[in-house]
């Protein structure tokens, strides 16, 4: 004990004495008057309700919002008022086509030496339609399926039991989500009749987890489903006292085309309106919650902060450009009929940034941004900091609507909520407004108003490469 | 501030004057030989997870437990089962009949101007069937529906949206409760076509609470249902924007007559065996949930309890008599049934304790004896303190099936359970085996196996008048 204090003293010590030798981070200095809009811009944020009225609208007049349907067409008709409504300019939609699925009816029954017991099961986003009537197989992760011999799942529903960690960064979802896409396609591969997983999620609430999953018409695929965490616990000791039947039941409802659409309003830059800052969530919601959290929130927070900047007495230098995105949940169809409808224009996009995990505080920022743009990233964050918003590295991913963009080189930012509880409301029932929390949205907004006026105020490449750095005043 | 602490002091000064000069409470005596059986049975209930594995057991092989149901009469089988293998004697069922009600599907979709959305609802117990189109009227309490004029709600759908307090001892929900039982009833009488109550619970979560509801065939009354709080929510916020019009359907099965029954196991007393210590919780569930805390911990607890008072090296005076209840949830027929079929012997019965309020530790002990009978409780709550639980007083309702025989004077004992989230499960889906927790479970068991060996060990005569009560040693 007495010999690791020493040692942890000198380790304090050398890191001390490092700390103080170390060169201070560079940081592109930022205008007093600048600031002072910023420091506007927070103060407003902060004590505005703008963002919860506006989940509050959308999850109460529309609801569910599945892509393709007719509420997600309402939905952009009501994202097209708002946003005139709230003084936003070149107000559009942009539409495109999508492949059309929508659960119609589940019901999974266990049968037992007993009697019958019913779960609580979602149809997975794609599965076909299924009336099976099995044994099922228990496998403790996706690994051990991929493992495991045709002869012994062949006819069999296939059952993943594999847990979702909590976490505060959302990698446990990353991690457990592998099972959800591609369960359909290992079970059919091995002759498998079905595929029921444990609900990728962090609760244990006889909700059971929606979401896309891989079934490719070019392939053979397995009916797929989601039982809720207790159904799940409850499947593994029936199977610990012998063996267990499923009847497995869906019904769905496919359309090889199926209308959706961006919608688009803009903040116009009063200098360079052609450079856009494109923040934005997506529209779309999956069909058991009300989208409050996914993301009800994103699009409130992006619109909310954008409207903020609108109402300072100037327009930013550039043009901030809100996208609601349609069709994210199956398949980031928005995200791609954005990046495929403005690739002309695609180096005239400065940096891009999606609020797309729910609606608690935002803790880190992170960027990625050209090498010669750390410093630009190191301002942010220190405007950022007021709100308790702590520097992140520079390999932000941005949102899964922004994967198009980011593949072809448009800077990124990352305003990293809190996650810890995401995954025990995210595409269940359960995704309803009452989960958001009104400071906690302000604070989002907050920081958005402060990253995206910023970025259109300043005269900052994003892009900037490493060699071509300018030193920058501290 | 000064002035407060000077009276502070003064008063704190006396207070502990009174507690150093009042005469502390009489306890009745307990010999060393019965202290050291309550010893043990507290270290063996401390250590042991009998309690869990029972409704472990009931739980996971019969599941859901609907009074009248096939299933209910399975989970009789098993707990005879169950019972005989825990070496219970005269192990037996005593069956009667009850009208039997089965909720067979329900749905309720709200039309506004934007579309249709789904609600989350379960009919209440004992509801008449439905298929009502109509427009909603909210009520901020039944009190306010109560004075409401028949005019402004005919041929509406009624909208109870009380809330439920949170309390650790229950007294929200019973408070919460009314709107529920009286809905249908308040409802039909102003000529409404259907009621929809806010479900009685304390969580926010999208599950609807079922329940018993009073639909007397004698009277008017119409169908009635709740909706999840969620969903209470929503149909606030749509209200404050104009006319909501909701379609409620309710599909029932309804039977005159269905077979159900209390399972009975005996440890048989050594020396006095027709004087009777009853413990019990009820077999039966409502159906959303597998009946885990509401009230297969009731089961699991008492059955434990008793089974490691049998394990002792010789049996007790009197018999310990574990009743497990049928039929509770749709009006107490289990506990009404008992009372009749052995009215001739409820003098016989020397007390009674019902386990029916979840999982959660036990944190008091009430009783409910003769007034000369209270060294009596005051030794139980010292033989229970090293479990921390503390003294209550003498006006314990017992639980809901003793009803029937606290009204012929049966004296009673409850060991009230923390029950601070209860409301978040209860009658709802998410009633299942992950919301107990097992050294809480074992507590409980500690605490009954305690009351129940004291109870049928010592010669107390819990009915005592005060007139008679002698002078007790400390």
């Amino acid at each position: 004990m007495r010999t690791h204090l020493i040692v942890a003293a000198i380790v304090l010590t050398v890191a001390t004495a490092a700390a103080q030798t170390a060169p201070p981070p560079v940081v592109a200095p930022i205008p007093a008057a600048v600031q002072a809009n910023v420091d506007r811009l927070q103060t407003a944020a902060l004590g505005s309700d703008l963002a919860y009225d506006i989940v509050e609208g959308l999850t109460t007049e529309i609801g569910p919002r599945l892509a393709g349907s007719d509420a997600e067409a309402k939905a952009r008709e009501w994202a097209v008022a708002m946003l005139r409504r709230n003084g936003f300019q070149n107000v559009r939609i942009e539409p495109f086509s999508i492949p059309y699925w929508e659960r119609k009816v589940e019901r999974a029954t266990v049968i037992t030496t007993h009697g019958r017991q019913n779960l609580v099961v979602v149809a997975l986003g794609g599965s076909p339609a299924a009336d099976v009537d099995a044994e099922i197989v228990r496998f403790a992760s996706l690994a051990v399926l991929n493992d495991a011999s045709p002869e012994s799942v062949r006819g069999k529903i296939v059952f993943i039991d594999e847990p979702t960690n909590r976490t505060q960064d959302g990698t446990g979802y990353g991690a457990g989500v592998a099972k959800r896409g591609q369960c359909g396609m290992v079970a059919a591969a091995k002759g498998a009749a079905a595929c029921i997983i444990r609900s990728v999620g962090t609760h244990s609430h006889r909700f059971a987890h929606q979401g896309g999953s891989t079934h490719p018409r070019t392939a053979p695929t397995a009916p797929s489903a989601a039982v809720s965490p207790p159904d799940a616990d409850q499947l593994t000791r029936l199977l610990a006292r012998g063996p267990v039947r499923v009847k497995l039941e869906i019904g769905v409802e496919t359309r090889a085309s199926a209308p959706s659409g961006n919608v688009i309003g803009e903040v116009v830059g009063r200098e360079r309106p052609d450079e856009i800052i494109v923040i934005g969530g997506h529209l779309d919601s999956w069909d058991q919650g009300t989208g409050a959290i996914d993301d009800g929130a994103g699009v409130a927070i992006t619109t909310a902060a954008a409207k903020l900047i609108r109402d300072l007495p100037r327009r930013p230098r550039r043009t901030i450009r809100v996208v609601l995105f349609g069709a994210e949940e199956t398949g980031i169809h928005g995200g791609i009929a954005y990046a495929r409808q403005h690739a002309g224009v695609m180096g005239k996009h400065v940096v891009a940034a999606e609020s797309d995990f729910g609606a608690r505080e935002v803790y880190r920022m992170r960027s990625r941004f050209g090498e010669g743009a750390v410093p630009y990233a190191r301002a942010m964050q220190r405007a950022l900091s007021p709100l308790r918003i702590i520097a992140g590295d520079n390999l932000a991913g941005g949102g899964p609507d922004l994967g198009p963009m980011r593949m072809v080189g448009v800077p990124m930012v990352e305003l990293s909520q809190n996650g810890w509880d995401y995954f025990d409301y995210h595409h269940t029932p359960d995704d309803t407004l009452d989960k958001i929390d009104r400071a906690e949205l302000r604070q989002n907004v907050a920081a958005y108003a402060t990253f995206a006026y910023l970025s259109a105020e300043m005269d900052w490449d994003f892009r900037k490469p490493a060699e071509t750095a300018a030193p920058a005043a501290r």
